[in-house]
C-alpha cells in the first residue's frame, strides 16, 4: 500500500534530466527483501515468513547538460518493521554523492566540506565513516572504478536515539542545496568542446552500469512485482555511450578523473 | 587459461557498432558457475568444489546506424567438463536473434524462415522449441517486453550425438549471413527522420537494460574475476537513451513494434 510522487525535468537548459521521487509505502516485506536485510547483519523474526513494514523516502538524481557541471544523487529514507513478537525496529539510511565528468578540486573540496560540516554538528566520527561507506558502496567492481567522487552514505542508522538520528538526517538533507547549487551556478555557462561532451557521455554509460548492475535500490525495485519502473529508472541519464576500448591519453583531464575514481582521495580532513 | 580475439567496427557508414568475439578457454569452474549449471538441471559432481572445463565460442552483436536496419546478435558455443569420477559431459548452446526498431513483417518472416529451414534440415521439432526458448530468454521482465522479435535459442544440447549436434550448430551458423545480410542491403539506404532515430535510441536503452540486468553471459562475465570487460560489454550499443514516461501514440509504428515485443508472434508455420 501507499504511493509516491515522481517529478522529472527533461531536456532543460541547465539540466538534461533531473528527477525526484517521494514515497511512503507499507505492507509486508518479501522473503527476498528480508534475506537482503539479514545479509546486512539484521536479525529479523518473521511470522510465517511475513514482516510488516513501513518505509518512506526521498530520492533524486540530477544530470546536467554541461560536462563541467557534475551529476548529483541523494536519497534519504526511514524504515520501520514489526517482528513476529511485536518488537518494532526502525532505522534511517541515505546519502549524497557527486559524479563529475571532469575533476575540479575546488568543487570536490566544497562538496565534501559542506557534507562534513553537516555531519560534524552531530558527531565528528560520522563523516569519515560515511565518506568511506560511500566510496565502498558506489563501486563499479568490473571497472575497478567508483561511480563518482563520493560524498556520504549510511544505512541501518538507529542510534543514539530516534530523535537525534532524525536531526542528523535533517542536517544532511539541508546540506544538499549548499553543497551542490553553488557548483551548478559556477559552471553552467562554462564553454565546452564536443570531445568534453563525448567524455561526459562515456561517463554516463558508467553511471548506467552502476545503477543496473550494482545499485541495491534499483535491483530491489526491478525485482519487486508491481513497482513503478519509470520512477526507479528515472535515475538513468537521458543519453549514454559505450565505446570499445576507450582509453584517455596519460596526463589528460580524462585520465585525471579516472585516477580519482580508481583511488578515492580524502578531500577534507 | 586460453584466450580470444575481439574485433570491433565502430562508427562505420552502415554499422554504428559491430563486434565479434572468438574465444577458447579452459580451467576450473567457480562454485558460482557450477551452481548456475545445477540450477539449469545439470547434475555435476565436483572434486573439492573444483570442476575442470573447456569452452569455446563465437559471439557477435551488430548495431546498425539506420533505424530501419535491425540489430542482430548471435552466439554459438561448445562446453566440456570433467566430473570428479572422470565422467565427461559436453554440450552445445547458442542462438541468433533480431532486434528491430520498427517492425517490418516481410523481414521478420524472412529472418525466422531462414532459421527454421536451417533447423528443419535436422529435426522439425527444433525450430518451434528454440523459437519459444528465444522469446522466453530475451525477456525484459520489468518492462514486460522482449528485447526483440526473437529467433532461436538453445542450451545444454547433447543429443542425438556429438557429431549430429555439431552439424546442427553448423547449420545455424551458416544461416546467419542469409538471414541478416539481405535485410541490411534492403534498408541501409532507407531515409529516416530524427523521430525515428530517437525511437531507435530508446530501444537501444532497452537493449542495455536486458544485457546488464538479465543476460546470463554478461552477468557471468562481469562476476568472473579476470574476465575481459571490454569484450563482454562490446555488445552494448554505441549510444542509448532513457526518457521518462515515453509512450508512443496508439496505432503508431512505435506502438506496432511494442505490441509484438509484448506478445510474440509466430512468423512462420
Amino acid at each position: 500500500g501507499g504511493g509516491g510522487i515522481s517529478c522529472v525535468l527533461q531536456d532543460g537548459n541547465v539540466f538534461e534530466k533531473a528527477g525526484v521521487n517521494v514515497s511512503v509505502v507499507s505492507g509486508h516485506l518479501s522473503e527476498e527483501a528480508v534475506q537482503q536485510m539479514r545479509s546486512r547483519g539484521k536479525t529479523l523474526k518473521t511470522k510465517n515468513g511475513k514482516l510488516p513494514f513501513c518505509a518512506m523516502g526521498v530520492s533524486s538524481v540530477i544530470h546536467p547538460k554541461n560536462p563541467h557541471v557534475p551529476t548529483i544523487h541523494f536519497n534519504y529514507r526511514y524504515f520501520e518493521i514489526e517482528e513476529a513478537d511485536g518488537t518494532k525496529q526502525w532505522w534511517f539510511g541515505g546519502g549524497t554523492d557527486l559524479t563529475p565528468t571532469y575533476l575540479n578540486e575546488e568543487d570536490a573540496v566544497h562538496f565534501h566540506k559542506t557534507l562534513k560540516e553537516a555531519c560534524d554538528q552531530h558527531n565528528p566520527e560520522l563523516y569519515p565513516k560515511y565518506k568511506k561507506w560511500c566510496d565502498d558502496y558506489f563501486y563499479i567492481k568490473h571497472r575497478g572504478e567508483r561511480r563518482g567522487i563520493g560524498g556520504i552514505f549510511f544505512d541501518d542508522l538507529d542510534s543514539p536515539s530516534k530523535e537525534e538520528a532524525f536531526q542528523f538526517v535533517q542536517s544532511c538533507a539541508k546540506a544538499i542545496v549548499p553543497c551542490y547549487v553553488p557548483i551548478v551556478k559556477k559552471h553552467s555557462r562554462d564553454s565546452f568542446t564536443p570531445e568534453e561532451k563525448l567524455w561526459q557521455q562515456l561517463r554516463r554509460g558508467r553511471y548506467v552500469e552502476f545503477n543496473l548492475v550494482y545499485d541495491r535500490g534499483t535491483k530491489f525495485g526491478l525485482a519487486t512485482p508491481g513497482s513503478r519502473i519509470e520512477s526507479i529508472l528515472m535515475s538513468l541519464p537521458l543519453t549514454a555511450r559505450w565505446q570499445y576500448m576507450h582509453t584517455p591519453p596519460e596526463k589528460s583531464r580524462e585520465a585525471e578523473i579516472l585516477e580519482v575514481l580508481r583511488n578515492p582521495k580524502d578531500w577534507v580532513h
